[in-house]
């Protein structure tokens, strides 16, 4: 299974940021699975996810089923503001190869963080958290999605016994040199799964600074794809047989 | 809080063991939590711990409240076979400050592995495990209390709320390079606690050789005392209050 993770830059206009998803992926040709970055379609500003919020079949949700149909792959659509009922989420909408919707994730742990001297950001003040994990099953094996903070929380990774965990998400330059790495490691030996993070490219004049640096772990805990700071495609091959032998020879009950 | 581990050689001759165990700790003065490695007094092998398994109450239980009592510190007991009802158990039993068990934690997850071209054992072969998670409040905080392949547990650990958890352990020379600083740093960020592992001093020449390189890391998930592969004695100091702050700036609802 050929996984591509697409970390592209953001910008403010939403037709200029589904362009250049749709660009990027193009040049995913042979990925069987391609995600894209958490609010890969507007700014990372809580105070103006409600001016981007689209209902589900919205542009946004057109734009990333047809994205998903051309390239033949399933995809990881990163996340969007979703509007439901007056409330706004983050939502990871997930499409099949034929472009039909196979999962939908809303961000069951909001970021709400002010560490000091360091990042502030209060996603709630705008958003609402949705309350479940998020699994289908392909024929590649169990798949897991959870945006950004969700990673945080073990016992809801767990929840999902997944093979292959795929988590859009904006780390910042607080939190992504202390626990980027770290996390999807620990989520990968804990759950002896593939885990794979894809963030946006930084970009040092946003008022969110992403730290970008998407990647992918091994069941084994090792980092087998790792991204810089820049725009990238990063491509990774991974296999359920990898974590079947990995549960086989440390059987932790997964 | 000063913690000391102490990262002692681990021989066949339990008296000698426990002779080098109590002069070590003479060494660690000052410190208000010591911890010893688990099997501090005999070898690890599953096949001999049988003919080490003591009572509670026996020779080395009460060698440990006696080297408690005499520095005047927590003394988490590192690990012994304990012997109760025909089974026999992975036990750390915890001394407070004035010889009196403060706590008993029977390693709940037993080590079976079989890792190709890597480490083999089967602790289950001679072993029965525990069945709860190890928990006591001091003046602190609250310490938590494992053993080595319980730390692979992220909801065992989760239970715990402990501001502080001790780790006896004995990683190896396979899971040791892959998993050992990974599971501590992990631990730390996902109960946003102070984490401690202590392991016996590497042997070449022993049947299971041990990783040793004790550590300790704060509940930012940043290494903050590691030992290498020989005798040695890891001192660092630990407050409550980090645990705290980390909590207040970025609350996960630990």
């Amino acid at each position: 299974m050929k996984v591509s993770l697409i970390q592209m830059s953001v910008g403010e206009n939403k037709e200029q940021n589904l362009a250049r998803a749709a660009e990027m992926i193009k040049n995913a040709r042979g990925a069987d699975v391609i995600m894209l970055p958490e609010m890969f379609c507007c700014p990372y500003e809580a105070a103006r996810f409600p001016e981007y919020a689209e209902e589900a079949g919205g542009r946004v949700y057109r734009a990333l089923a047809e994205m998903a149909r051309s390239s033949g792959a399933y995809l990881i659509g990163g996340s969007m503001p979703e509007l439901d009922g007056g409330r706004v989420y983050n939502t990871s909408f997930v499409f099949d190869p034929d472009g039909r919707l196979a999962a939908r994730h809303r961000k069951a742990h909001l970021f709400d963080i002010d560490v000091q001297g360091g990042q502030r950001f209060f996603e709630s003040e705008t958003l609402s958290a949705g309350d479940e994990p998020t699994v289908f099953n392909t024929r590649f094996g169990r798949f897991g999605v959870c945006v950004c903070f969700d990673i945080r929380f073990p016992e809801f990774i767990r929840s999902m016994r997944a093979d292959f965990i795929f988590v859009p998400a904006a780390f910042n330059m607080t939190t992504g040199p202390l626990h980027w790495e770290l996390l999807f490691r620990a989520r990968a030996v804990d759950e002896q799964a593939f885990t794979f993070g894809c963030a946006p490219a930084r970009n040092e004049k946003s008022s969110y600074v992403s730290y970008a640096n998407s990647i992918a772990v091994s069941p084994w805990g090792r980092v087998i794809g790792s991204a810089g700071a820049g725009e990238t495609i990063l491509t990774v091959e991974a296999e359920r047989s990898e974590a079947l032998a990995v549960r086989r020879q440390i059987p932790t009950g997964r």
